[in-house]
């Protein structure tokens, strides 16, 4: 049985004339609950099921409907959008519903590969499938300033019919009809974030014994990065043609002879290396391999040959 | 013997109107080269010393004044610039050379240990020292836009004093009496760049087998680097406090729940996870030391202690 909540009829009136999508929502996780909070403030009609029922009571009282199991929340609606845990949770919860004629999108963080597997599983269940990958945290979701998207792939159509509901989160951004991809490029962007964040947690180890303020630190850092960052577009042109010393402005050699004053200086400071040695000892083995006149380009055959 | 290029008289007589402050630089490696260019361009009347004198020919014929030895360099001017390869050799180019009354600026590469003793040794030599840690590559010097600066430490009368000169082949950034802070803030910026660098090479990794365009990633990662980079105020922010739940949107123990879909995804694609792997690592002890409601932190403490 669906619950409807206090003000669902209401919102459900008040919209009607522009007939927003009706969606179901599984999972109300962090990521889930501000989903439907955007779904819900723009008038979308909202049933939601989550594993424990506290979240979705609190949901209900904001005028979603609450189903009793997942099978009766999938029925409600042709719009299924899935949040769970992982991959595991997804298989557990899909299993006992019936998927016939479904459009499923799947926004559970998981590995490309997963998220192959589970199109197929969708689709031999009679579902469209399209698979997402949520670039944002929480807070960013329903806030068009925040710069929060979420990467697609797998059903380009059925991405394009749900545009109006998909977009009101956060931006759409289509990467392929391999259903792996939104996957990839997710997992890509948030690796290259976590390489940032340990430089950055080296950078503010260095000041630590010095006194000096970490707000005196932060505004040089982000600039800095923001400066660096475009350093990938001559990585991706170096890629493509397979010229590394293209447009090179720092030779690897030169940058390998800089190393020690980096390990010197997190010496001075009692800073362990372990975060900015293994990319040192990557440089040192391209150099060895006679990569000196590269950019930093040729550390990535060695990553993936 | 200073033997003069010649186009630099007519050089000094143009710019004699607007009394341009005369520079003595000593080493013209890549870095030093393009500094040279900028004064020269500015129309600073420039001596120039090379330990190998092919590179003092090429720049005096495009003005500038080149001189048979470092002590011949730093007899002409007052102002004198240090931009050689590391500080033993400034240490060696500088011990035959009369330092008493002479403003050096020493933008050699080093540790801030090495500036801190390299400024007691020109101060016991009667000089008044600047240290100076360049944040560009040389193409960034000159070009106002390309955001480009450098950062001093040490006497500020000095930097104060030469600020027209010195703010001529890229912006000027202050940071304390203690002369071994621009070497600090030098090598923490660059340290954080390596852990970007890390992480984006591992993103251009994952992406490899699936023959995606590394240019449709590029733009990707450099929004989504630009976007994330401001996390270091939080994180400063965090340290001044030393409460590290303080607004945290996600929590290390759901990140740390997340990592296993970092390097499965890693795995699957054939990718080393040699870069990502000790930051995760510290995530997991940090976890284990009762960490898990804070953001990332931490994991700062773990690195200095």
């Amino acid at each position: 049985m669906i619950t409807h909540g206090p003000v669902a009829s209401l919102i459900g009136m008040a919209h009607n004339t522009v007939e927003k999508t009706s969606v179901t929502l599984l999972g109300l996780g962090a990521m889930g609950s501000a989903l439907a909070r955007t779904w819900l403030a723009a008038g979308h009609p909202l049933t939601v099921w989550n594993r424990t029922p506290a979240r979705a009571a609190a949901l209900a009282a904001e005028g979603a409907s609450v189903a009793d199991s997942a099978a009766e929340a999938v029925a409600a609606n042709t719009l299924v959008i899935v949040c769970l845990r992982d991959d595991a949770s997804v298989g557990e919860t899909l299993s006992g519903t019936d998927l016939a004629g479904r459009d499923v999108v799947n926004l559970t963080t998981g590995t490309p590969a997963q998220a192959r597997v589970r199109a197929a599983w969708a689709r031999d269940r009679g579902a469209r499938y399209l698979d997402g990958g949520i670039m944002a945290v929480p807070p960013m979701i329903g806030a068009p300033g925040a710069g929060g998207h979420v990467f697609y792939s797998g059903s380009r159509e059925l991405l394009e019919r749900h545009q109006d509901t998909l977009g009101v989160p956060a931006g759409t951004t289509y990467v392929g009809e391999d259903a792996g991809f939104a996957a990839l490029y997710d997992v890509a962007l948030l690796s290259a974030m976590y390489g940032m964040f340990a430089g950055t947690a080296h950078a503010f180890a260095l000041i630590r014994k010095e006194g000096i303020d970490p707000a005196t630190l932060a505004p040089l850092l982000a600039d800095w990065l923001v400066a660096m960052a475009p350093a990938v577009h001559q990585t991706a042109d170096q890629l493509r043609t397979g010229d590394y010393t293209r447009g090179v402005v720092s030779r690897l050699a030169m940058q390998v002879a800089g190393t020690p004053t980096f390990l010197r200086t997190a010496e001075e400071q009692g800073v362990s290396a372990e975060l900015l040695s293994p990319y040192f000892e990557l440089m040192r083995r391209r150099l060895a391999e006679g990569g000196g006149d590269e950019s930093l380009t040729g550390l990535i055959d060695l990553l993936a040959r």
